[in-house]
């Protein structure tokens, strides 16, 4: 995999140019082409763009570092499909707000990465680069598969169950989801106004601290020596309800990892009200996808899959009552965070039941990720662990909604620890 | 003026076609097009679909009732040009949400209505239909004018300061924004994720409250009788800091119409929290205008104005830590709420400062909404007023979140004593 921070500092010292990054890129991307991780890559254009990077001097703090970019994220250059046949071809001539920051810092559109129909729970074509039998995940499937293959440094996901943190644990890579609203989803498909929030996946956690930090506009670098004041984290080891649908083998790795950590982990047992936002996150992304995507449903006219269709149609069928009671049980779940984190930085749990399904299966399940989607948790994949069939196996970090940094710093001294041993 | 309400009983029973309506519409546009409320109206496409909707049957509730969409929000069949150079011509082929949910209602996309450039503060071309020398408000400037000269009977208007309430207030209709997260904003341009919900302008409080309602998926409706179980309702007559930058002469219609009406309304200080929502409104508002206009910013090319590019280069100076604290202030003015609304059901304030400014002063000053817009708070112009200038004068009816019907209950029966009286 490439580091996106290396690659960085390697552009920025002049020890290398964009262009022989883009070179690695593409070759990556040549040699992956089976994974079927891209929707669009423009070569010649990546190339000339690089040359220029290179003329020119990029700017920081990316210094021309090339990304993927989902493709339910608008792009001037390039077409924004959505992974639907509604959209197939369509140019909307714009860049989201997100890619306009990535431009801005210096960073490079290496192409689009699939994505599933419009970031829902529909299968993708897009294999895990660990074994093509396997899903990568979803729905950022392509970013996930193109920074585990190493086809790019780092690539943008977007989050509205666990679409950014399941694909990560499945590539065996870093995602993070920052805290909600830390970055502008301006041009990007909407799921669901209340969960959607994009976030990033990258080689390592410190990798995607860098990363999110420039597009949200934050100082996010992380080192593996634990907090800014150089402390190991305090680690909550969680127990969730939900926790009943993990495989025993997950959750043996996860509390093995954690035992064998150099500081005492607190167990910790999520607040009712904590708990309770598995089932309205479900409910509060059924609703408003079929209100978000109000248009797509009317002029649909059979191009929707079976899947996605379904989907929408159970999400219209939810009354205004029933959520109502979700949101008023994600505002109590909020109340109820600052005791879940009372005497701990940040909690460890599973990031998803197992490792990554057989491809014909689907994207796999997001249980592990809904509740802290709805409450706006920061969020992280570590990688590093493995489950007995050898594929990655995710661990998640999470953190308090504000607390990006800590959360990524306790994420950064986790995966230092479970490399080192 | 046309009702929204009036006008779809009317088709619905076929004592009017929904030809005849846009006809009238029509008509009125003609009639009025000094005033430059449309951006774009087809009256051969708005006729032909009327006469299909009479042919085949419009669909309820709202039967084919002829609609003004304000130019931020996307249609398929008309351009989106944002009152921006940088969209001049744009065609997404795509309907926003609202427009979708609207059409599937059964409603007609009469025609685009103009708004600000990016639905910002810059001045606007649009005429008050009671004094062309003066501005109609904005953002929502078209809607405004249009409903007011009697063009159409309802219009969408989406509001991030006081961009429905204030215009409502100068054209002397009712605007309603609703709770926030009530209609999404799928594939309207973004100002600030924060701030930014869509409403509704009409001819009356009941009209707005059935428009909004539908497009909610709510049952919003009411009449003139009070609150759901018939009793008045309890008004708090409210004072906040910007009464300062309010004229005297709007204090002091206000205050007269609050000792006219048939209750005694309790005097309410807003705490010091909520009032500071105020400031805090414009920190989150410039902060995150930078950053979800971050494509606009970078393409300008001297295509956006020096006042936006002005705003937009303000925005992008603040800080994270300075947005950080603005967000911190909003939550503890939530956690407020509840002791402003204590012993009343809404509060009534001034929708804006005075009457309309000269046209040339630009759309006037949001003070008095920009607090309710970020607390998420519905918020309705109450018309029926009118300033020593003969002008109309904005009353603003305010209440809790997630109390929209009530809001409107009110609102609409503090309407029904002003004209009755």
């Amino acid at each position: 995999m490439m580091s996106a921070l290396a690659t960085a500092r390697a552009i920025e010292r002049g020890e290398r140019t964009v262009r022989s990054v883009v070179e690695e890129c593409l070759a990556a991307i040549d040699a992956g082409v089976d994974l079927g991780a891209w929707v669009t890559v423009d070569p010649a254009a990546v190339r000339q763009a690089a040359d220029a990077l290179d003329r020119d001097g990029a700017p920081g703090p990316f210094h021309g570092l090339p990304w993927g970019v989902k493709d339910i994220v608008e792009t001037a250059d390039l077409p924004t499909e959505c992974g639907s046949a509604l959209y197939a071809g369509r140019r909307t001539g714009r860049d989201a707000a997100v890619v306009a920051a990535l431009r801005e810092a210096g960073g490079l559109v290496l192409g689009k990465t699939v994505t599933t129909e419009l970031a829902g729970l529909a299968p993708v074509a897009t294999r895990n680069p660990h074994d093509p039998t396997r899903t990568p995940g979803g729905s950022s499937s392509g970013s996930a598969a193109a920074v585990a293959a190493g086809m790019v440094p780092a690539a943008i996901g977007t989050q509205t169950a666990g679409s950014i943190v399941r694909p990560a644990a499945f590539c065996g890579i870093a995602g993070f989801k920052p805290t909600k609203g830390s970055i502008p989803t301006a041009g990007v498909s909407m799921w669901a106004w209340t969960l959607d929030t994009i976030g990033v996946l990258a080689a390592s956690v410190a990798d995607a601290a860098f990363a999110a930090g420039v597009l949200a506009g934050r100082d996010w670098t992380v080192d593996e020596n634990g907090l800014a004041d150089g402390t190991a984290p305090r680690l909550g080891l969680l127990s969730v309800p939900w926790d009943d649908e993990v495989a025993d083998a997950t959750l043996a790795a996860i509390h093995e990892a954690a035992a064998g950590l150099p500081t005492t982990l607190i167990d910790v047992v999520a607040p009712t009200a904590v708990a309770g936002a598995r089932q309205a996150q479900e409910v509060v992304m059924a609703y408003e996808g079929a209100r978000a995507l109000a248009h797509e449903r009317r002029i649909d006219g059979g191009r929707l899959t079976p899947t996605i269709r379904r989907n929408l149609d159970a999400g219209a069928a939810i009354t205004v009552e029933e959520y109502g009671l979700a949101m008023a049980a994600a505002a109590e779940a909020v109340t109820a965070l600052p005791e879940l984190f009372a005497d701990v930085d940040v909690v460890v749990t599973a990031s998803a039941p197992g490792t990554a399904p057989p491809h014909e299966r689907g994207t796999g399940d997001p249980v592990c990720c809904r509740a802290w989607t709805l409450l706006g948790c920061p969020a992280v994949n570590v990688p590093g662990l493995s489950g007995p069939d050898r594929l990655p196996l995710g661990l998640q970090v999470v953190g308090p909604p504000g607390d990006d940094r800590r959360t990524l710093a306790a994420a950064a001294w986790v995966e230092s620890q479970l490399s080192g041993s």
